[in-house]
């Protein structure tokens, strides 16, 4: 299944125990419809108040409802601010995180004087003058195979932190300068500390062209500040072509 | 001043007994900043849920705070919902409504089949075929001046019902429909009751060509329903040219 989702109430996707996070939701909904207590696996922990546009999820089931009428009716068991927008059925081997080959994420900067009311919780407001083309040319040193132990936040329990970014640009777009990434995987708040070292780059915190001694340093504390969640949106999700999937009916 | 104002929180701009309203809220916020016990004047009154991308206001001071610095001030007082985005001196004679020539409203159609979480109470969900073209044809029966008495909510106050459409259309971007309207005045529910006529015309419950005769009825019950408050904004405030009105400083 395909949802899309505004995370300003959730604590990211992964279930907890004393928070309201996507899956609970999602799994509830999945329940109500299917009365299976099923399981929901997603394409990607997500942190507290971060977006998708495109969050793929997949579970497995015995009943026979047409693959058609699932959004609709999960739809009406879901809270308004998730909604399901595509479902189809897959290989059974199709694992949403595991057998998923990259995810694009975007970081929305609303780069105006003063806040605006149809953009809160859903964009980092910076009110400082921002130079995109500067900024593209600064985030082109992401792309590629790197360590990026410099870009993972404490706690981080993964070993390998050797990740590919195929593709990386800033753009301005009227008032938003929107930065985009896409790779074959992301460490521990990775994008949200890729824009908060641009951001200390254009405040002259950190130095133009700094981004590969950056990396090559390996240390946390040389990257720049970890930009706030409410910026960030998964917006695509890639699959292996290899996993078998069925076209929806 | 110009806000900027999300109303989905809000019973309209004016002041009520018994509801939180816009113009509320920011007079609290001038009288936080200038202490008089300040009035504010608005361009309009809005219904409860409909929203401003432009909304002017004035009121009178005898305070000299740089008027440059009105806007941040004013923003620290005000809810996250509802932001001052400019701020100029003003002739005294300026009456953000009745020295308004015309304004604009634009109404967003989500056209998709299922909801979205980034318009939820931004927009009103469609999620039947609309002809974008179509429509923009039929809309264009609006512009002009008529008696605009059918498209009037009932419990309107108003006696002269003539009112002059100086531009309307009806575009797809991607997947909103909107429908932009241009005028020197809007009676009770006039954008959302043309909406709904709109509406009707695509679900042949009116007939192409019908705009013309429903005006002429002058009869309420001709044209279509009132579309949600949610869809509707306040875009543009136009001011006759004959009210001097000095530069921003």
């Amino acid at each position: 299944m395909t949802l899309k989702f505004d995370g300003s109430a959730y604590h990211g996707w992964q279930r907890q125990e004393n928070a309201v996070t996507v899956q609970q939701r999602v799994e509830e909904a999945v329940d109500s419809v299917f009365h299976e207590g099923a399981s929901v696996c997603g394409c990607s922990r997500t942190d507290a108040g971060v977006h998708a546009l495109m969050f793929c999820c997949n579970f497995h089931t015995g009943k026979t409802i047409p693959i058609s009428r699932i959004p609709a009716a999960l739809n009406a068991c879901l809270p308004p601010d998730i909604a399901v927008f595509d479902a189809r059925d897959c290989a059974p081997q199709l694992h949403a995180r595991y057998s998923c080959s990259e995810k694009e994420y975007c970081y929305r900067i609303l780069n105006t004087p003063y806040r605006d009311p149809f953009w809160l919780n859903k964009a980092y407001h910076y009110p400082y003058p921002l130079d995109a083309a500067f900024l593209n040319g600064q985030a082109a040193d992401l792309l590629g195979r790197h360590d990026f132990s410099a870009f993972c936040a404490a706690g981080s329990a993964v070993q390998n932190k050797v990740r590919t970014i195929s593709d990386v640009s800033v753009t301005r777009e009227g008032e938003m300068v929107v930065f985009r990434i896409r790779g074959d995987g992301f460490l521990y708040h990775m994008v949200r500390i890729a824009v908060g070292t641009l951001l200390y780059i254009a405040q002259n915190k950190r130095n133009a062209g700094d981004i590969p001694l950056i990396l090559a340093s390996r240390d946390r504390e040389r990257a720049g500040f970890t930009a706030p969640p409410q910026g960030l949106y998964l917006t695509q999700v890639f699959y292996r072509s290899e996993v078998p999937t069925d076209e929806p009916d």
